[in-house]
């Protein structure tokens, strides 16, 4: 099959038509109408088999986790997607897998309003990248650096159900139900949507709540006290700490795909009235993130969160 | 070294501030500020380690070329560049060579104006991906589908040259002055900007002329003859041709980066009056692209331009 079949046999008709696309897939630029009165927001993740999942994934995981992670870095910026540009990088041409990775690809795409707009493909190791812009009112976006002391630190979701899923995998053992929450994160983008008027700081949860909590506080210039007890768990995170009183998978873990973000305490009562949302701590002054235990005491620090190039 | 001090070390200062990035490297996502009145173009390219490039290649070399590809696709729709997204998969954190990419990279961004505003790093082999945002007056961009039955078309500067060096560096020879050609090319981004008036298709030869050219005519839905005579041709691949009579580095090489364009009659003169513009031939009706020699013969049709999943 020649790549450039490949490309528009599989990309152009891939995801939904938007009004604002003047020309998509197959020319050497997409052209695109940028909304008049919004900020464009922009990010660009690369997935990379055996790094950021593990090489028997199903390829319609592969295709939902490429985008999700994306989806996930404009809903910590508080904007609403809008265009994708795809490049993958394949061992060889092979319809199923491709047919398999578009239909997750798309499905995402299509619930959050996504239009594929270009990209390449090439032979190589299995690696996807994709580069993902949204819209943002002027100065509303949702930034790492506005946290101050007396602001309280709330998440969404469940933590630590894709940790311990990847460590049971790794392992040999089933996953059961948190599998999902490894291969199809839930992109907060609604959630990220609904902050802008009350976050004073945001990000997503990609390398484990410490590491990325820790950013928040390195940007805000200021540190975070987390009542452990207070993170919401899956049934089977908090059977799993009640058993080994290990946190790692919470704290540590990454791959949550939640947001993180602090509102000063006036705001706590709209934000805590959002869907799944807790509080599970406050920022104070000083620096670092630690972590108290019920009985008052601190947890050890972490190792650090997932560091491709840590030593 | 930590992934977030190498990201935040080599690329948030690594390129020029642009009034419109109203937030650059280091968040969930960069905000920029898009044209009031103009068209955004975005285009994507992966270059990967001993496919696009050989492994031997310098540090500032790949850096230059990763950018200079994705400048090309700009080029080729008569965009002007601005926002530049990186993704750099690495086997090490190697200081030596990150700063030699980063030199690379970043003289070539200068030049065109270009802001780095995110990305992402991570360990794997070396492979990078580029997103390249730029703006077009709203009608202006250039496309493949223009082309019309009369026109004449041309290209900028001399074909054949990359490929005939990565022949000779594949055969352990010297490529002398080529390499240069091959290595560092350099994107037609003012001559695609001077033909947004003058050109009723374009595209930019990266996978050789007749694979190229056959998408313009794909898209136009017509043929092209050229007279290989009238390619322009260094002094290096004309001495090859003469003595070996092989055209395929030249009609099918790739890695050129030069424009492809075709122009109505009527502004062939001022399309001939930019710099290093010369016509090769003419647009017909049917499909097709046919190389006539200095005979008038047929050559034969090349083996086809790159083509990473050709089996």
């Amino acid at each position: 099959m020649a790549e450039f079949d490949l490309i528009r046999g599989y990309f152009s008709t891939l995801t939904a038509s938007r009004d604002d696309v003047l020309l998509g897939v197959g020319d050497d630029c997409a052209l695109m109408n940028p909304p008049a009165d919004r900020v464009l927001a922009m990010t660009q993740d690369t997935l990379i088999a055996g790094r950021h999942f593990l090489p028997a994934t199903d390829a319609e995981s592969v295709g939902h986790k490429a985008l999700a992670v994306n989806l996930s870095d404009l809903a910590a910026m508080g904007a609403e997607p809008a265009w994708a540009l795809l490049s993958l990088s394949l061992p060889e041409a092979d319809g199923t897998w491709l047919n398999g990775f578009c239909r997750g690809f798309a499905a995402l795409a299509g619930e959050h309003g996504v239009q594929l707009v270009g990209g390449d493909t090439c032979r190589g190791g299995l690696s996807i990248t994709v580069q993902l812009t949204g819209f943002v009112e002027p100065g509303r976006a949702l930034r790492r650096d506005g946290a101050r002391p007396g602001d309280l630190i709330c998440v969404t979701g469940t933590l630590g159900d894709a940790a311990l899923a990847l460590r049971r995998l790794l392992a040999g053992e089933p996953a059961g139900g948190l599998r999902t929450r490894l291969e199809r994160p839930a992109p907060r983008v609604t959630e990220g949507r609904s902050l802008r008027n009350l976050a004073s700081a945001c990000i997503d949860l990609s390398d484990g709540l410490a590491a990325d909590l820790g950013h928040i506080c390195t940007g805000s210039n200021c540190a975070a006290r987390v009542l452990v007890e207070k993170i919401p768990l899956s049934a089977e995170v908090a059977a799993f700490i009640e058993e080994s009183a290990d946190w790692q998978p919470v704290i540590a873990g990454g791959d949550d795909y939640e947001l993180c973000f602090t509102v000063p305490p006036d705001r706590l009562a709209a934000a805590g009235s959002l869907p799944g949302v807790a509080c599970i701590g406050e920022i104070v002054a000083g620096e670092g993130v630690g972590f108290i235990d019920r009985a008052g005491g601190r947890l050890p620090l972490p190792v650090p969160g997932y560091d491709h190039f840590a030593s």
